[in-house]
C-alpha cells in the first residue's frame, strides 16, 4: 500500500506560532514517546511507521511547505508539490500519477489522508483494514467513518445503507455535508458517521477517473499544465459520483488540534521555552523568543510568543483569534527552510522610504542557499558562528565567524555551510520583500 | 530657593520596563496636559516649574542614571553624580556643596525631595511654604508631613508636639519608623503624619553639619574622596539629631507608582504601542516591541513587553514580581543614553564559548559616542539611516546609510551623528560585557 498525506493550510488560528509560512502541522509542541518534541506531521508519519503500514509515503503539498517538510521529515518520504494552488482533486491526481510514474501497479491500494489529525494507534489499524478492503474488492472506494460523539454541525456525515454496530466495512447510502444539529441527531440515529477525510482506493481506479476528466496526462504533463486543471474537490469529483462506496468505522480518539483551545489539551508540557510562572492554573505558556516570559496569576489562558508577535488569550476565547490577526504582519518573521531557519530580529521603515530588515540565519552543514541576486536591496552578512563557502559574482571563498560580506544589489551570491553556519543579515532598500529574488543554477 | 531632586533606585518592580539601567522614574507612561507622554521625573520637574517655585533644580543621582536624565530633561536642570554609591547624607551634602560652589548664599532655602512622587499642585504649594518657613526661622529643618489616610505599617511617622488640624508648621516631638498597625492607629490619633521624604533647610545649616562630620571638604574634595565618606542616611545624621524641627502638613494626592498595580491606576491610556485587544476589562497592555501583542479576554491584568522580556500578570499579584525576575537577564536589553538609545535585538552563546550580540542603536544629531576601544570583542557596524562622522584609529571619515565598518579588538573608535544616525552593531567575542570599554579624550 501507498499513503498520500495531504499537507495544506496556512492558518493563523495558532498565531503567533503559525503564520503564512508555517502551518500548524509543523509546530513541534507534541511529545514523542521518548520525550523529544515532535510536530503533528512528524507524529502522523511516526504512527504510520509504528503501525507497519508502509514506508512509501508521499506528501502532496504546496511549494511554500516543501522546505518545512524536508527539514522535519528529510528522507522519510517523497514530496509532490503543486506548482500552483488548485483544489484536492488535481492535487491527489498529481500525487497518484507520481506513484504511477514510479512504477506503482494499478491494483496497489492507496490511502489518502490528512497529515494533522490527532489520533491513536487504532486509527492506523483501521487504515490497514481499509487498504485490505479495496484489495479484496469490497468497494471501489472505502472511506473512514468516525463514530460521532455528539451531533456536530461542522462535519460531513456518511450515511450507511443500514445501521450496524460492528467495525466491518458497510455500504454507503449517501453523504450529508454539515447538517444543522437536529438533522445531525437524526443522522446519528440512522447510524451515520463523520467523514474523517481518509480514503482508500486502488491506484488504477483513480487513474481511470483522471484519464476521463483530464485525458492523456502523465505526471510530467500534469505538472506542466497544472494551472489549467479544473479547480474541483476530490469529494465532488470522486466521492459523490462513486457507485461502489463503503465506510469503515473508527471509534477512537480523533481530534483537530487546530485552535489553541484544542491543541493545549494535548500538550504534555504546559510551559515551553524561557518561561517563569507563578500561580498559573490551567494555563499554557509557549515562548519561542530568547527573552523571558513571566506569567503570574494567569488562569485558563494561553500565552504564546514568537518572532511574529505575542498572544495572551483566555483559552475559551482563543477561537476569536483569526479575525484579529489577519490584518497583522505582512511578512512571516520566522521560517523553517530546506537549508535551515531564519528569524527577523529587527525591522524599521524610515521617513525617507528606505527600510532596514535584520535577520539571524542558520544553515545546516552541507545545505546551501541558492545562487541568487536581488534588484532592490543590499545585504550585509556578518558571520558569527561556523564555517562555509561563499560564491560572490562567480568567485569562491571560504567564510567563517568574524567575516563580513557586503552584497550590492544585482550581485550574484550563494552560500553553503560546512559546519552549522550562523550569520546576521542586514537588508537595506526601498522594498524588502521575499519576492525580490532571482535564482540561478549553480554546481557546487 | 533651590531644589535637590533625589533620583535613585534601580528597581525591577516594574519589570520588564524597568531594569538595572532604567528606573521607574524614566518610564514615559504618564500623560502631560497637552496629551504628550511624560515620565515621573519629567512630571515632577514640570510641576515645579508650573508652580513657579524655582528654575534652579539639581538632581542628585548615580552615574548610571546620568544619561537618562540628560536625555529626558536636557538643560532644564543640573546633575550632580555620586562617583560611587554611598547613602543619602553624603549624596545630599555633595549636592549642597555643589550649590555652594556655584555661589549660593548660606541663607538660601533648599528643598530636598524625591523625583518620583505622584502628587498634585497643592504639594508644590506646601513646598513653597516650607521654604518660606526656613527663611522665616520657624525651624532649622522643616519636613513635609503627609496626612495619613489609613494606619499603614510601611511608612515612617512624624509626631507633632500637639495634635492640630490646620495647615501651618508645627513643632515635631519625635519620629517613629514603620510601626505596627495598632501603633500606627495610636500615632494617627495623636495627629502624626507620614514622612514624605521632603526636607527644607537653609544651605548654611547643612554646610555646618557637613563641616562637623566631614571637615574641610569643598565640592571638589567631596567628589575626589567620595568613596571614603561615611555610609549614613540623611534621616539618621540630620533629621533625628535636629533640635529645631517642624512639620508642614499636606493632605492631597500622594502616591508611589512603584508597582504595576499602583502605576496602572494613573495611566490615561490603557494600551501603549502595537497592541490589539478584544474583550479585555480593567487591563493594561504596554508594548515597547515592534511585533504586535494580541490580548483576548484578559481581565484585571497587566501585559508588558520590552526588549528585556514579557510580563503577563494579574494586577493584584504583580507585587510578587521582584523575586521572580531578580534572577533573569544579566544585562539590560534597552537603555536610554546621553547620545540616544539602543536595544539588544539578538544574543547567542555558542558551544565553543563565543558569543554574538546584535544591537540597534540610534544617535541624536550632534551627539557622539566617546572615543573608545574594547579588548575582548570585535564590532561590525552596518549603517541603515542618516549620516555621521567616524573616527577609526585616529582617521576621520563620514559614514552614511549603506556603509559597513568593522572594528577589531583594540581599535580606537568614536562616532558622531550629523543627522539621526541608526546602525546595526554585531558584537563578537568570548565576553560581551558593557565593562569591556576604555574611554579616551577626543576633540571633535
Amino acid at each position: 500500500m501507498k499513503i498520500i498525506l495531504l499537507s495544506g493550510g496556512s492558518g493563523k488560528r495558532l498565531w503567533p506560532l503559525s503564520n503564512d509560512a508555517r502551518s500548524k502541522q509543523f509546530l513541534r509542541l507534541l511529545t514523542r514517546p521518548d520525550g523529544e518534541p515532535e510536530s503533528m506531521i512528524q507524529r502522523v508519519v511516526r504512527q504510520i511507521k509504528d503501525a507497519g503500514l508502509t514506508d512509501d509515503i508521499v506528501v502532496a503539498t504546496g511549494i511554500n511547505q516543501k522546505d518545512a517538510i524536508e527539514s522535519q521529515l528529510g528522507d522519510a518520504l517523497s514530496i509532490v508539490t503543486e506548482p500552483c494552488r488548485r483544489d484536492t482533486f488535481p492535487a491527489i491526481v498529481l500525487a497518484c500519477s507520481y506513484l504511477a510514474s514510479k512504477g506503482t501497479p494499478a491494483d496497489e491500494p492507496v490511502i489518502v489522508m490528512p497529515c494533522d489529525s490527532y489520533t491513536e494507534a487504532q486509527y492506523f489499524k483501521v487504515i490497514g483494514r481499509m487498504a485490505h478492503a479495496v484489495s479484496d474488492g469490497v468497494a471501489d472506494l472505502v472511506l473512514m467513518g468516525i463514530r460521532p460523539t455528539y451531533p456536530s454541525a461542522k462535519y460531513g456525515y456518511i450515511v450507511p445503507a443500514e445501521k450496524a454496530e460492528g467495525d466491518g466495512a458497510q455500504p454507503v447510502k449517501r453523504f450529508t455535508e454539515k447538517p444543522d444539529v437536529p438533522t445531525a441527531e437524526k443522522l446519528i440515529a440512522e447510524g451515520a458517521f463523520w467523514n474523517g477525510g481518509v480514503f482508500a482506493f486502488r491506484l488504477g481506479y483513480l487513474s481511470d477517473i483522471a484519464a476521463r476528466v483530464m485525458p492523456g496526462m502523465d505526471f510530467k504533463a500534469l505538472r506542466n499544465n497544472y494551472a489549467t486543471l479544473p479547480k474541483i474537490s476530490f469529494d465532488y469529483e470522486v466521492v459523490e459520483k462513486a457507485t461502489s462506496v463503503a465506510v469503515m468505522p473508527y471509534a477512537g480518539q480523533w481530534k483537530d488540534l487546530g485552535t489553541w483551545n484544542t491543541l493545549t489539551d494535548e500538550l504534555e508540557q504546559p510551559f515551553h521555552g524561557n518561561v517563569v510562572v507563578e500561580d498559573c492554573g490551567n494555563s499554557y505558556v509557549i515562548n519561542e523568543l530568547e527573552i523571558p516570559v513571566v506569567a503570574i496569576g494567569a488562569k485558563s489562558m494561553v500565552i504564546a510568543a514568537s518572532p511574529d508577535g505575542i498572544l495572551v488569550s483566555e483559552l475559551a476565547k482563543s477561537e476569536n483569534l483569526k479575525h484579529l490577526v489577519d490584518g497583522l504582519g505582512k511578512r512571516p518573521m520566522y521560517e523553517e527552510r530546506r537549508w535551515g531557519e531564519y528569524k527577523v530580529i529587527d525591522y524599521i521603515e524610515f521617513k525617507d522610504g528606505n527600510c532596514a530588515l535584520t535577520k539571524q540565519l542558520t544553515l545546516r552543514p552541507g545545505c546551501s542557499i541558492s545562487y541568487q541576486r536581488h534588484s532592490f536591496r543590499t545585504e550585509t552578512w556578518t558571520f558569527i558562528n561556523g564555517e562555509g563557502e561563499l560564491v560572490l559574482n562567480g568567485e569562491r571563498r571560504t567564510v567563517k565567524a568574524g567575516d563580513v560580506i557586503t552584497i550590492g544589489s544585482g550581485e550574484m551570491h550563494a552560500l553553503r555551510a560546512t559546519t552549522p553556519l550562523t550569520f546576521i543579515e542586514v537588508q537595506q532598500g526601498t522594498s524588502l520583500v521575499e519576492d525580490d529574488i532571482e535564482r540561478f543554477d549553480f554546481e557546487w
